[in-house]
This record gives C-alpha cells, sequence and structure tokens, in this order.
C-alpha cells in the first residue's frame, strides 16, 4: 500500500538536497537531468510497490481492505457517470459538509485530497521552503522525507524509543513542520492520547501533522485536538478503513483559516466526479465501514497471536496491519519464499529483521501462516 | 472550465513573490498565515469557477464538450468498480501505452496526470526553483502564473501581438520552462507549425511546453516535434475533445528520461483506477471523439459567423471556444446580461472587451446568439 511500497522503494539520496554530493547526479547521465533542478535530478528514482493484477495472489503488502467498499458506492457512481463532461465541484462541498458532520469539524476546515499523499505534498508545498526543518519520529512513512527532499527542506528525523514511544527531542526539534504518523507505519503501533496533546501543545510555532490514515483501526484518534489547537491538521484516507484506494480521496481536518491557505496550493479540480461521490455515499454508511473495521480487528488480534507463536516479536497493533520480527534474523529469504508461495507482504531493506504484514480475510491470514510454519521449518 | 475561470478569478499579487510588498500579507491576517511560507501567506485566495449543479443553464463558460463520452466509457467504468478497494497501477501502463500508439511516441515517454493541470505542476515543481524565470505569452492561460509563484519563480509574459502571433522576445527570454498554449486560451487562436519549431529550435537550453489542450478542435498540432527535441513535452488532456472533464485525465508526452524525472515528483497513485480505466476507453473510440469534434467545429464556424454579423470581432478559433470582442467596450454588462438570462458565458476583468464563449450544442448557441441579439438591441 502506500506507506508500504513506498517505505521500502523510495529511496532518497540525501535530505538535503542543497548539499547534493557532485557524483549523485551521475545517477541520471541523460540530458533530461540538465532540464529539470538539481535536487530533482539527484534524486534516484522511485520504483513504485507490486500491484500485481493476478487476483489469486494473496496480498497482504500494502495495506488495502480485504472487504470491498459500501454497496452504496456502486449506486452512487452509476449516478455520476451520467455528467462526465463537465468539471466536477472544486470545492467537494457536498463531501466535506458530510466528513465535518461525521468528524465533528468545520466544513470550511475540511480539504478533500487526491489520497492524503496529495494532502502531505500541499501541506509541504505550503509550508517548507528551501533549507526549511520538517521533524518527525522514524521509522515511518518515507514518503515524509521525499516530500521534504522535493522542497529543498531538511528532514530531522529522531528514532521512536524501543517502545514505539515519542523521541523527547522533538519536543525541542527547530522545525516548520512537525509529523506524527499514528498509529505508525511500519510498526502498527499507536500513542495514547496523554502523549499527543503534550507535543501538539508545546509545539504552537509549526504546524503538526497527525496522519492518522490508519485510526479507524485504532482505539483512540485525534480528532478532539482539531480548532482547540490551530495549528493541528489531522489527515485522513478513505483509501483504508473505506476500502477506496484505487479511488484516491483523502481528507484534511482543520481550521478554515488554514484549508484558505492551503487551497492556494492544491490543484482547482484535484478530485473527480466519481471519486467525490463515491467518498460520500461511503461516508455515509458507517455501518459498512465499522462492520469491515471489526473484521480486520479480530483477525489482527488473531493473527497477532499466531505469528507470536511462530516465534516472531509483534508489537500491539492499531493498524490493518502487523509488524512481525525475528530481532538480529534477516527476513528478506523468508519474504522471497512467501513469494514464491504467491503470498506478498511487505519487506523493507532498512528494517531487514521485520516483515510487515496487511491484515486480509482470515483465510489469507490462515494461508500465510500455514506457508510460514512450512518455510521456518525447514 | 480549467482555463476559462482561472483565468478571471485567480488573482495572484505579484509573479515575484520574494520581493512582496509588506501590506500584501494583510491580506491573510489569520495566524494560518504565519504557519505557510511568506509567499504562500502572499497570495491571494482563490475563486473557483462557476460550476453549478442546475442542468438548465446554458453552460458556456468553462470550455467542456456538450457531448457526452464514448459509450465504452460506462461499460469500462463498470468493470473498474470490482476491485475499488485496491491501488490503481501507480504506472497506469495500459493506458501509456494506448496513448503512445496514439500519439506516435515511446509508452515510456507518456506520463499520466490527474488533468493537465497537475502535469503542469509536475513541471515546474522539477524545473523551477526561487528566482528561476518561466516564460509565456499573455494573455493566456492564468495558471501558469500561479503555478511560478508558487515556486517562487518569475514569470516573463511577453504579449502576443495584435495578430496573435509569438512575440519575438520569447526566442531570446532567459528561462527554465518556456510555455505556449497552442490553440491559445482565451484567444482560440492557433500558431502554425512553422512558427513552433524555430522557436524549439531555437530554446533548447529549456524545457518547452506545447499546451494543447484543445489541439484535437484544431488543424494541426506539434506531435512530430517530441523526440525530436528531447526539451519539448506536449501536454494533452482527456477534458475536452473526449468529453472527460469530470475525470481528470491528462498527459504529458515527451522523452522517457524527462518522464523519468518528473515521475519522481508526481504522487505514485496520483490517478485513480476509474480514470485511468475510462480515459483508455475513450482513448479507443476514436470515432465518438472524432464525431464530436467534427460537430463542435461546424457550431464553432456558424457561431463565429453569427457573432461577426452582431458586430464582434473573433479571431478565428482553433478551440472548442471563440474570443468575441467589442474592442474599447466594456463587455461586464452584457456578461451580466446574459447571465440573468441563463447563460454563462467568460468574462476576464483583464480582457474587458471581451467574452470568452463555449462552443456547446446549436441549441444552445442558438439560445446565446438569440439572447445576445436582444441584449445588443436595448
Amino acid at each position: 500500500m502506500r506507506r508500504a511500497q513506498r517505505a521500502a522503494d523510495r529511496i532518497v539520496k540525501g535530505s538535503e538536497p542543497m548539499s547534493t554530493p557532485p557524483d549523485a547526479r551521475k545517477t541520471t547521465p541523460s540530458s533530461a537531468a540538465a532540464l529539470v533542478r538539481p535536487l530533482i535530478a539527484a534524486l534516484a528514482g522511485y520504483v513504485p510497490g507490486e500491484q500485481p493484477s493476478d487476483p489469486t495472489i494473496v496480498k497482504l503488502n500494502t495495506n488495502e481492505n480485504p472487504y470491498p467498499p459500501s454497496a452504496r458506492v456502486r449506486a452512487a457512481l452509476d449516478d455520476a457517470c451520467d455528467r462526465l463532461q463537465l468539471y466536477p465541484d472544486p470545492t467537494a462541498r457536498p463531501l466535506r459538509e458530510r466528513a465535518a458532520a461525521l468528524y465533528g469539524v468545520d466544513a470550511d476546515g475540511v480539504l478533500v485530497g487526491n489520497g492524503s499523499d496529495e494532502l502531505l505534498a500541499l501541506l509541504m508545498r505550503a509550508a517548507v521552503g528551501p533549507g526549511d526543518a520538517v521533524a518527525y519520529p522514524t521509522p515511518t512513512y518515507s514518503l515524509y522525507e521525499t516530500l521534504v527532499a522535493l522542497q529543498g527542506g531538511i528532514s530531522v528525523t529522531p528514532p521512536f524509543d524501543a517502545e514505539w514511544q515519542l523521541p523527547q527531542s522533538l519536543f525541542e526539534a527547530r522545525c516548520r513542520v512537525l509529523i506524527v504518523c499514528n498509529p505508525n507505519s511500519p510498526s502498527g503501533t499507536a500513542l495514547p492520547a496523554s502523549s499527543l496533546e503534550p507535543l501538539v501543545s508545546a509545539r504552537r510555532d509549526c504546524i503538526v501533522v497527525i496522519d492518522e490514515a490508519y485510526a479507524d483501526f485504532a482505539d483512540a484518534d485525534a480528532l478532539s485536538l482539531i480548532g482547540r489547537y490551530p495549528h493541528v491538521v489531522v489527515l485522513r484516507t478513505l483509501s483504508k478503513s473505506y476500502s477506496l484506494a484505487g479511488l484516491r480521496v483523502g481528507l484534511a481536518l482543520t481550521t478554515p483559516d488554514l484549508v484558505a491557505e492551503l487551497t492556494k496550493v492544491k490543484d482547482s479540480y484535484n478530485v473527480g466526479r466519481l471519486a467525490q461521490a463515491a467518498a460520500l455515499a461511503a461516508l455515509e454508511d458507517q455501518a459498512a465501514m465499522h462492520d469491515h473495521v471489526a473484521r480486520v480487528r479480530a483477525t489482527r488480534a488473531r493473527a497477532e497471536g499466531e505469528l507470536a507463536r511462530l516465534g516472531f516479536v509483534v508489537p500491539p497493533s492499531q493498524a490493518n496491519f502487523v509488524l512481525a520480527r525475528r530481532p538480529g534474523e534477516s527476513l528478506a529469504v523468508l519474504a522471497a519464499g512467501l513469494k514464491g508461495r504467491g503470498i506478498l507482504v511487505r519487506y523493507f531493506e532498512a528494517l531487514p529483521d521485520a516483515l510487515r504484514i496487511s491484515i486480509g480475510t482470515d483465510e489469507q491470514i490462515d494461508r500465510l501462516l500455514l506457508v510460514l510454519r512450512d518455510l521456518l521449518a525447514r
């Protein structure tokens, strides 16, 4: 999934492009490199994650929801097909109003993005200039690093502690934007509200982004901070809990004033008619979302127990995936073995003793456990 | 439409944000302004164009196609609805291959965007840094100015000559990107190939973007320049001739090397499953597109003649709109009068003696002419 694949595949060469070493440019020998900015030419190319079209593959690598979206989505799409020759509503007003009612915020404080990836990019473009710092605890969603580098910014990346709690240095980092992915990827762990609010309260000098892509799978969220702290932006996505990864709809929840600033940076027609209609229908069917989330959480609890029995260390997950570790071992061969048996999970070169496993259906997880037992017994 | 509405509504305060006067900041007095970059805070907010939901309005303001997309689009959308919970193909491979075959370019030299607006933004982000210049003849699509300002760049904007031909100074402008909108908006006029190639040949030091959003309505295009000149990027959109404004699909046609650079700047899942499927189906039905274009061109010829008979000066249009001028008169009242009678056309404050009128159906244009005759006789 988005977090998934980029975390492993997108390799950013240096987060301080202003001081790129001369030989970094050699990675792009074409004349095209001379036509773009040096900081772009110095970035290594992005290799997209595996999105196989073979439906028999057990796909547990990109944190998609194994269940389809609400049945209301299909009906809404049928209706919306009638006027495709006309531009969409640039303000996505009905969708924003529905989201505002759902999350208890002002409709003018909701911004709709072409996936929450676009909203992250908008935030960076609005707030980060050359040399500006962006801080976030790591390991986390590696797109942050790429987006900061694209702005010529500097990533400040203190590591989570051993219990996946916030590093103290985050409270003092000088930065324009501070990002906390909560629940975090790839760990699946969540910070308690009691540790998030002190950080928000201490850092009123920058935009604090709480990336809640996985919050619907968690016990708690940070919605109560919106508005009380005007520098807080909570990001949500329809890709996970609402089963709409294929449509690209994300939501930024913050103050109307900050939405007004971010809107200046956004393409006016960034979300098409079908995506707006489907997202609205999906938000209107909370029962379908909660049903799918409950099933994923039940399967997650079972997977955590079974993986622990197989000798993996699994931090408690609040997301729709788990991080299964064998501290000190490299799991590259195990990941390849799973792939050879038709099961895709996520292996990160930067975290070689871990596999990130999306929670699929019970049948998919059973299949995974069966093959894992077999491969580990060899 | 996109060109339309932004041209009038998006007011950029100064294209040199590095030297923004101190009082420009007063337009955004909220604390949100302190959280974003000064150059963003100094921009005036964007007011989206009119996209009324009332279907009885004769909507000739945003250059949409009055005819629906190919019937194959609906069938393709039905098929694509089955796997919405999965991420789309990040490379949009089938669509790129179809576009490559259609336009006679390398599939790796095609980049698919969330509308051609996104492709313009990607080009700016890839090639333009603070203080870098971007040149384009004006008046033209005002989004260019906004995108340059967002990068902290400087717009160099020599005016078209009285015959809407290229200004000589464009051949010497120092810049990182040079853009020619051809056919141009809001004029509708097109440059002959004989004037475009000398410019391209003379300016190998920068990316030359030929924005061909309206080229399917024209007699000629610049596709033959792609590849022969590795610094040329031709932009196409599915929004106009293919009647898919509601879905947001644009195409950049250039070299594989430059696509590789631009891909570094793009969100990996920038175009969703439904948009990819619909665009592929639309490109596969060339007959439907050509039929709609032929109808628009026939209506355009009739509209040009009738508007001239009503005393308007109408430069010869190669697009799906015409610019109707009454030199020296302000047409603000006329535009308001049309709106009062349920007809939306485009009025630009920067071009007060002109109305830009999208070519609708024959019935819509007849209605427009009837009301215009009435209003002008008063």
